[in-house]
């Protein structure tokens, strides 16, 4: 009986099966400003990996992840696994991954950055081959890939304005354009940049770099200056509770969140209970495995969901399904990233009903000469970004441009993200301290 | 610059927008046998609306709800708010449902026979809209619903034989074909022609009909003749704290879970706390607001969704990364229901890694003359139905049989589902009582 079915149904266009041919996976390198934070400073280079998936529909997609060894060796295993995927079963994607990493027992590469995380290594591999999947998706049936998360509530997607101290420049290179921002008036004049240059409507300022009462001043500063936006401190865990709390107290009405002030969902717990702001994290809630515990501590009020380790677009739209059941606010977290990070971070936003918050993204960090995807599809107005309405994520690999930033990571020896080891190298008596106040 | 991304995208298909141009809503009865829960017996005719969605693409796509008159008037007012919405953006979808209901304070219309039910209004008027929408993306795309859902991780989606208590035919009819089971050996003999016709795997009794004693006995009576069969008991909150654990203790061993015992979070969790067996509910959580308190007080161990009423397929979806996420097992629940319901449910069900038993149907019970598509395109095999792959739902409304079932919804008079009436009209000593036993 199916055949008369088959007959009547107003099938438009019968596309078939779309199936992984392959991945080609290539570890790039893009400038990266001293920039820093409680566990070092940021190297002269970024790393990440630039994941392409091709179909025997001859369309391909792409994707952007972490570019540590030990994840690009993940990646690699994984992507040995896929030829042969339909590539809209992300479910089966997601199961062919697991089955790889299932004998993993590799170390590292997350690209945090030494920062306290336990995220799932199976979604933080899953990731790009998923935004990949969309990708190719969207561009077979014509439609952006916010359409096959649900459609666009928005056309356009906040972000804030991330605010690092930061030397000058790199030990012996040139100052960058930013120069020195070492205090709250460099943070200020910072912002200042940051605000006129993107329009940014909210501030976030990495902290744990100098004792707290210096931070307060710089946050207190920014206040001062910029009455009407919203502020941010996060000084990825560098503070005891009792730092925490004094903190928060002293910021009372200042700050929009304060995010992972200390490390662990205990503590974490024990500061929101002693503190006026709602409590943010990304670092004490870093998979679905952290939920169920946070939640039943009471430990945040708002969680920063980031696809590049929850598995991709379709698992981030089932935390922020998590997030507005249990009366958590939802807020983005980034790394470095290149243009098709802040594509996918684009689509993922603005299908996302309940994100609360302006996004992070370091994107005014990175020099505008260097990406890997043609430019013009992604730019910042009124400190948002348009959501691209090409099919797909709406941005194209510039052949290029990709060649130039692998030859650089070739060229860099960079081969994993190591902020401590580099502080070190500058300053021998550097040590890395958790809580350091 | 965003031209030349243009020129150079691999656009196979650009399908552009498709906008609702309209609605229409058919409410339909169907014959229904004389099944008997705690809150009555269900009438000879069982109520649904079809739910066709129009688009200037030329395709329509269908869902299925209930066709409580209340509900009816529900729909319809939002019906009218749907035109020019992209069909691809269910988000907006919602958000125009939500906006029509704000005003709406009438009650009832949940079509489950006086169950206590909290549901979401809006997620349950969403729900067709929800559903048909993915009925035309996946027509206008060529792919099927489970596709659009995250890709089908089984082939196949096993049900359980729903096994009631039941009179022979209605007061002044017919007996059906299925007779009389009001003890053990009458449910028993049910079961054998359930398993013999449709291969069930699994069985659920209806329970809360008959003191608990005679269910145990049903129970253990099914036990003894399908040792290998896993079994359910679901007595609709018909019995105190005392009695659910009693029962349950009684039947250790015997049951894979023990659905909704007794009425409400808090009484849950203390039978929970009591009684060896996983507890299921399709009547303590049945709403996104329900999952908190659920979870805080340890209430359940299995949730039965239901795109009904759970707000369509992305939201079921949603409702399983949460069960996922806080060690909750995942099953499915039904009410009667046509073929564009068993449709949606294995779309969803196939989509859904994390589903962990048999569904829940009510298709035995309908007469296979009766129905709103275009028959063959589902069948029962071995206790499961295979995941249609045709675009879409891969169902086809019959003009010709919906007309039918739409002349017998006006001629039977029946405009909400009420359970306790009928059973009154009967036997006019018949008291609705919760607790019962
Ligand atoms: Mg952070
Ligand atoms: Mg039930």
């Amino acid at each position: 009986m199916s055949k008369s079915i088959l007959e009547q149904a107003p099938v438009l266009a019968n596309l078939g099966q779309a199936a992984i041919t392959g991945v080609t996976i290539t570890p790039v390198a893009f400038k990266d400003p001293p920039l820093l934070n409680t566990v070092g400073v940021h190297e002269p280079f970024a790393l990440r990996a630039i994941v392409e998936v091709h179909t025997d529909a001859g369309v391909s997609g792409v994707g952007e992840t972490y570019g540590d060894e030990a994840h690009l060796a993940r990646l690699q295993a994984a992507a040995r696994s896929l030829p042969g995927t339909d590539i809209f079963n992300i479910n089966q994607l997601r199961a062919k991954v697991a089955a790889v990493l299932a004998a993993d027992t590799s170390q590292g590469g997350h690209g945090m950055s030494g920062m306290v995380t336990g995220s799932s290594t199976t979604d933080r591999v899953l990731s790009p081959f998923d935004v990949a999947a969309l990708d190719i998706q969207g561009k077979l049936l014509g439609r952006p890939v916010s359409d096959l998360l649900g459609g666009a509530v928005r056309e356009t997607v906040d972000f804030s304005g991330y605010l690092f101290y930061k030397w000058a420049g790199h030990p012996d290179a040139e100052a960058d354009s930013w120069g020195e921002a070492l205090d709250p008036q460099g943070i200020v004049e910072q912002a200042r940049r940051m605000v006129r240059d993107y329009g940014f409507t909210a501030l976030k300022l990495k902290g744990g770099v100098f004792e707290p009462d210096q931070e307060i001043a710089a946050i207190k500063a920014l206040r001062a200056e910029f009455p009407g936006l919203p502020l941010r401190l996060d000084p990825n865990a560098a503070w005891t509770v009792e730092t925490s709390i004094r903190v928060g107290r002293e910021l009372d009405g200042v700050l929009e969140y304060l995010e992972d002030p200390t490390t662990g969902i205990d503590a974490m717990a024990q500061v929101r209970r002693a503190v006026p702001m709602p409590l943010a994290t990304n670092m004490c809630v870093v998979s679905f495995a952290d939920v169920a515990p946070a939640v039943a501590a009471g430990a945040v009020d708002v969680i920063l969901s980031d696809h590049h380790f929850w598995g991709g677009l379709r698992r981030s739209q089932a935390l922020a399904g998590i997030t507005d059941t249990f009366g958590m606010g939802l807020s983005m977290h980034s790394n470095s990233h290149l243009g098709i990070s802040l594509a996918a971070m684009v689509h993922l936003a603005a299908a996302t009903p309940n994100l609360d918050y302006a996004c992070d993204t370091h994107w005014p960090w990175k020099d505008p000469e260097e990406d890997v995807v043609l430019p013009g599809s992604l730019e910042f107005k009124d400190g948002a970004v348009a959501v691209p309405t090409l099919p797909g994520l709406g941005v194209e690999l510039d052949r290029g441009r990709l060649e130039k930033l692998h030859r650089q990571y070739l060229a860099s020896g960079l081969r994993s993200r190591d902020d401590t080891g580099y502080m070190q190298r500058i300053h021998t008596a550097y040590e890395l301290k958790c809580p350091r106040w």
